[in-house]
């Protein structure tokens, strides 16, 4: 039986920004199927962590434009199971209110908070690290979070140092920025920093405490409402409070600065799928190493690209190397795979010129 | 008063392939507006051809499939002034057709037999040459084509050699096939050679008789039903006779064995918009050269791109020069500006692969 007081919170409030034109502020990354499994990413997250409890205790947090989305892809959810943000916040608002609820519905609460978004290949191994946080919650208590052991000098990633021991959880030293490539080297060589994976495990009660110290004015302010969540009046009092909170991340905001946090190193094959690259590189590719998503599309002396098209779609190409091909009913997006990055760019541009039309 | 013996025929049979996928066999190049002046090729070509003569002695002939497009796309036609052909055939057959209706109306009749996908800039001098032409045979008859001095060693394009004289209506000497770059280079510097427009000038009675003596058998096919044309029982005939022509075009058929052919050099900012390539150099670019169709297309790093897209897509390219990037509903193609004799080809592939659905 799996245990009755840990509960998971998924997190589906974010954009996807870099994901443009796939990923759009109405449709985000999170709903759509990027690897072409058949399951969208949420889809797939959900049942990743039916691994580990009970459906009962399995909530969604999200922006509320985004319920019926929810609502839509996991139609096991029920209403109380969807905590509705009145707007995009950073993390940390997200992990205060989501275990706030909880804390109010369980003392004993412990919460496995995690993004909607990522990419994890082994399940199992997923679920047996994630059951060590949880066990080891009750031999020492604190924060924890999964560290993905790097494979390579990521500067996409922030990094986690810890402090080497025989135990499988390590305590963290630092928490760091995404490194340049030269930082990013001697961390890979170091063998004691792993990707931050952005996966926390935790009590309720602790986390709360947490934001009490560290970022009080959030705790204040959400502590005031403490007593409507979970009733009718959560939304509307909710709706009122949100706006003033931070908009913070949970790493920049309590992680870096809590004296315990735990890491557990892991590799269940893991991608936070933050570009279009790393799309690329978990994908399925051809012998010309083109990554094809799509149901006709045609590729002359081409190799290395990726090629993201509707079903209904043909697509004809020659003579591109290393391209991202992204098309959709509203947009298209060609650029070198090497500037993925420079999709935000895109993106704000477009929004400058066109408003929110296209993005 | 425009004579009343002219008559026009705009042929809009053609399928346009190598204008895939702006083209399709259900919606081919000519009804659309490829330059982006807020009038489709045909549109434009009607329009041209009313400095010529009255709306009424107008004609269009197409593949029926076509009808429905050009009544809607030209609306002050009447039913009649659409002459319909069973099924594709090439121009001959057309000529023949349109010009046996015609002589069954006026005897005298005298017709301008052009292509209904052409860019002509300066009207007035397509006018007024062809005003030449139509002038021209009541002096000497014979078979008057329009022929355009060519600014480059264009190896797309067939050639007309003429016989120099003083006289503004030259005797041809040969007509040729598309020439390799050597040969076009020879000829311009010749200049005695001009690139054959497929704009045609002649008397009903002549190029039928052209027909009675090179053509025979089409002669014959379409004799038998000489009766039946312009009454009720029409249709039904030519669906009979229509299949057994030959698919020759009137090049081929008769211009380049008639013995008596007239050609008269023209320079009106001509282009058959053959390729993509032609519609690229005949398009407004910018000062990077793209040219761009679209109204939310951004590029980055890019330079001599012909961008086609339609209205409602927001298009975004980085680091590509000298490409072709055609997207339409049902179809993407990106290739180099080099590869467009390609696009044939592509589309075959294609057709060969999933059927008629994408071309």
């Amino acid at each position: 039986m799996k245990n009755s007081n840990v509960y998971c919170v998924i997190m589906a409030g974010g954009i996807g920004t870099r994901f443009w034109p796939l990923s759009t502020s109405k449709f985000p990354k999170q709903f759509h199927d990027v690897l072409g499994t058949g399951k969208t990413l949420i889809q797939q997250t959900y049942e990743r962590i039916l691994h580990i409890t009970d459906a009962e205790r399995i909530y969604v947090i999200t922006d509320k434009m985004y319920n019926d989305l929810v609502k839509k892809q996991l139609p096991d959810l029920q209403d109380y199971q969807i905590i509705s943000e009145p707007m995009g916040m950073n993390t940390a608002p997200c992990a205060l209110y989501s275990a706030m609820k909880i804390q109010k519905t369980d003392a004993n609460a412990k919460i496995l908070l995690c993004p909607s978004d990522h990419l994890i290949i082994n399940e199992n191994k997923f679920a047996e690290k994630v059951q060590l946080a949880l066990d080891s919650l009750d031999q020492k208590d604190g924060l924890y979070t999964l560290g993905i052991q790097p494979t390579r000098p990521d500067t996409g990633y922030g990094y986690i140092q810890y402090i080497e021991s025989d135990n499988p959880v390590k305590k963290v030293k630092t928490f760091t920025e995404k490194p340049n490539r030269e930082l990013a080297e001697k961390f890979l060589l170091s063998g004691d920093f792993l990707w931050n994976s952005g996966i926390f495990v935790w009590k309720a009660q602790t986390i709360i405490e947490a934001f009490k110290k560290f970022l009080p004015d959030m705790h204040q302010a959400m502590f005031q409402i403490y007593d409507d969540l979970n009733t009718d009046i959560e939304k509307r009092k909710v709706n009122k409070v949100y706006p003033v909170l931070q908009k913070i991340s949970i790493d920049h905001g309590i992680m870096e600065r809590h004296k315990t946090v735990y890491v557990i190193p892991a590799s269940f094959g893991w991608s936070d799928l933050g570009t279009w690259t790393s799309l690329y590189e978990n994908s399925n590719r051809n012998r010309q190493r083109n990554a094809i998503l799509g149901k006709t599309v045609k590729l002359y002396k081409s190799k290395g690209n990726l090629v993201h098209v509707a079903k209904d779609k043909a697509v004809v190409i020659e003579g591109l190397n290393n391209y991202i091909v992204i098309d959709t009913k509203n947009a298209l997006l060609i650029c070198p795979m090497e500037s993925d990055q420079e999709v935000k760019n895109f993106v704000n541009d477009l929004k400058l010129s066109k408003g929110e039309k296209f993005v």
